[in-house]
């Protein structure tokens, strides 16, 4: 029997349509709130940031919103990404699972991100916007949203987190080979930017104020919107190509997902995978186990209440329920950047009221063990984020082994991680520490959550 | 139209066997001679070295060589490689020319090297041999074969040239996360390296050093053989993969090239993409011309003459009839370290003389002026080896605008350069310059060249 399992779906399969997971959900989604008025804010509230293709795919309960035929184009140059059975890894855990995994690394930016990107750039372009502005921490989104708008002609520029712009050259070098202009967030160009800088000089950034820094840029501008890599409803849609074409991989495979994992930050390349099969547990399809897993540094799914919340650290976005540690709370430096984020797609976080899905936390050591585990045996070097994945898919496939179960699990490898290298240097080095948050920091964020009475 | 046209082969059509460009040469190689006796070796010389099946190959001159199913199994996790038209860049270009390239940077090391590093691990094992040794420049190969040693549970040991050994630290993590042990070479570990040392002890190291220190630890125990990534007939014949899954590609695009366009160090790329194509011209085929870029900073085709020479520093090797700058010429540190090679394989060389092939030199800067314009035109950041082989494609598409000929290109975008960050890094800041080698050195290197008699 052979080791590589490679199911490969012909290109004329590609998803002509992404999924909606909020056609089938049993509750809808509760409204985002006006951040003055704690009024439902509508599609005329997100115009300065968006152009209204994308505002009114973050509404749309249909169930199939069609991917524009010059996304597919784009699209086509990686996709359909493979989906592999990982028959050396079982082999070396001795484990009667049958282990699944997407890839999405084989994007020209090494990430899941530009299924995103892509469509975020097209539809802008198609409006006559001529410059996107974005936050990014590790820099995967950042370098995703530069090869889209190279690609679409228009101008990127990225507010990126402080202490990865400085930590992360090579991440920054990708962006401008594209042609995007990166700065270290919090920067002097933006009102919140010298706000924080004003407090402390040395500030390292967080996401919540690189998103801060980037609204109010979009905002200021006619010809100039927002982009955003996570969190958003339509961000999550355009994940869920992911997911479509695992499905029918699977089919190839005559085989059906019993557990589905994923890492978790703002929750997209969780969504891509795991909603279209949610969606069709939800039509009466089969019942799967879907797991998030987090960091144990930044546990907004395990940790954090359902609650109303901004989505950045100087309040200027629209309030959002969702699971979330406040919008001040800054985790500490882990090396999974992607994952530094306060709060959950509200999608996701709904879903985890609803018991469609289980969160788990782990420490990021335990999660590098398990990704030199998997690139030793599988050849494919993970991205920080995605040993998260790696490590919950590993412990699925152990207890199997534990309880002489044969279960199928499938995860997301959402990246590669040649551009994280230092990670591993300090890993191998011993220096890679289980990095606590802050107790108090937490209460003090959490006392902050804006005071929302029962929505309308 | 679309912008995206890729073409994929379906996995049933991956080569089941490599392409022997021996087996169609009009004139034979001519021999390789022990470095004492100056008589031919036979196999029984190499056996130190290598397993016998890969001596065999090495010498063999049947056509097709069966690629062993262990070997397949492996290349199958991301082979049959795509093959793209660059629309995008032809447009960009205003050429009529028709732009293809075939992208091996979708290799779990991003580069081509994985397409013999695994072969070699494969008769490695199969002989029993329980450790290899080799050395690498920029890290490409020893990265590749780290990644096949983990695979088939082969200890790797790597000498890194001490210059990138510093520079390049993330190339060394990468070694490391797959088991390899990576030591800067010149080192004290072998005598060759002390040699080196006690002359002169801050020296930045060089690939004929490290291949002098990787073959005498080889030499010295039973256990355990050398590895070569480049130059060698049967790492050339690995490569022969990718032009003949081209070949199968461009058939599905019904078009065949015009042109060919390599990039070349040891001429390992250049090779794989070409003799196919080369081969089926010398058996009453469609003429293609066939052009090898390689550095002006190291130019063995364009400068070096054809001449016996040893491959490595030390005098430890065989000597092989090649295009050579001299064993002891050290190229000046541009970017593209896997094409800092004093010599040329004697396949690529023996064409060159037989007219079957051109060659040019590019200093490095014009090589990303066109590196950085593919990257925004086409997504894909290239490796500063790749830029080579890019810049001498937009030349020829440039030549197809001004000459009103629309002619088929066929290039080798032989690794993603995301290792290579650095090197775009310093192209932005204005640090990047064209470096000349020393007219001096080059003289005493090719008066240092050994006097052989014509071979029997």
């Amino acid at each position: 029997m052979n080791d590589t399992v490679k199911y490969v779906l012909e290109e004329s399969r590609m998803p002509k349509a992404w999924y909606n997971l909020q056609a089938d959900l049993p509750t809808p989604l509760p409204p985002v709130l006006h951040p003055g008025t704690h009024q439902p804010v509508g599609p005329d509230d997100l115009a300065p940031l968006f152009p209204m293709e994308l505002i009114l795919q973050e509404v749309s309960t249909e169930r199939e919103i069609d991917i524009p035929e010059p996304v597919r184009d784009v699209y086509r140059q990686w996709r359909p990404a493979p989906l592999y059975r990982a028959r050396r890894l079982e082999k070396l855990l001795q484990t009667p699972a049958r282990i699944y995994y997407k890839y999405e690394g084989v994007s020209p930016a090494g990430s899941h991100k530009p299924n995103t990107a892509v469509p975020q750039a097209f539809y802008n372009q198609q409006a006559g916007v001529k410059k996107l502005v974005t936050e990014t921490g590790a820099g995967q989104w950042g370098s995703s949203l530069a090869f889209a708008g190279a690609l679409f002609g228009i101008d990127v520029q990225v507010f990126m987190v402080r202490v990865s712009y400085d930590q992360k050259p090579y991440r920054r070098a990708l962006m401008e080979t594209y042609g995007a202009r990166c700065i270290a967030s919090p920067s002097t160009e933006t009102q919140s930017g010298r706000g924080i800088l004003a407090q402390r000089p040395d500030h390292p950034g967080s996401l919540g104020i690189a998103i801060s820094e980037a609204v109010e840029v979009a905002a200021g501008r006619d010809d100039t919107k927002y982009a955003l890599g996570s969190v958003l409803n339509h961000v999550l849609l355009h994940q869920t190509v992911i997911g479509q074409e695992a499905l029918l991989q699977l089919e190839m495979a005559d085989d059906y997902p019993d557990v589905i994992v994923g890492c978790t930050g703002g929750g997209s390349n969780f969504a891509g995978i795991a909603f279209p099969f949610i969606g069709a547990q939800l039509r009466g399809g089969r019942k799967v186990d879907v797991i998030a897993v987090e960091p144990a540094a930044c546990p907004s799914l395990t940790r954090g209440p359902y609650a109303y919340d901004f989505g950045d650290t100087a309040h200027l976005t629209p309030l959002t329920k969702m699971h979330t540690l406040g919008s001040t709370f800054t985790p500490p430096g882990f090396h999974a950047g992607g994952l530094r984020y306060h709060g959950m797609a509200p999608m996701v976080s709904h879903l985890k009221e609803l018991g469609l899905i289980t969160a788990v936390a782990h420490h990021q050591t335990k999660c590098f063990d398990a990704g030199v585990m998997f690139a030793r045996a599988e050849g494919i070097l993970p991205a920080p984020e995605a040993n998260h994945a790696v490590k919950g898919a590993i412990d699925e496939a152990i207890r199997c082994r534990e309880e002489g179960t044969s279960r199928a699990i499938l995860f997301n490898l959402c990246g590669h991680g040649h551009f994280d290298m230092q990670a591993y240097i300090d890993y191998f080095g011993g220096k890679l520490q289980d990095l606590e948050y802050d107790e108090g920091e937490l209460a003090m964020a959490l006392a902050g959550l804006p005071s929302v009475g029962a929505p309308a």
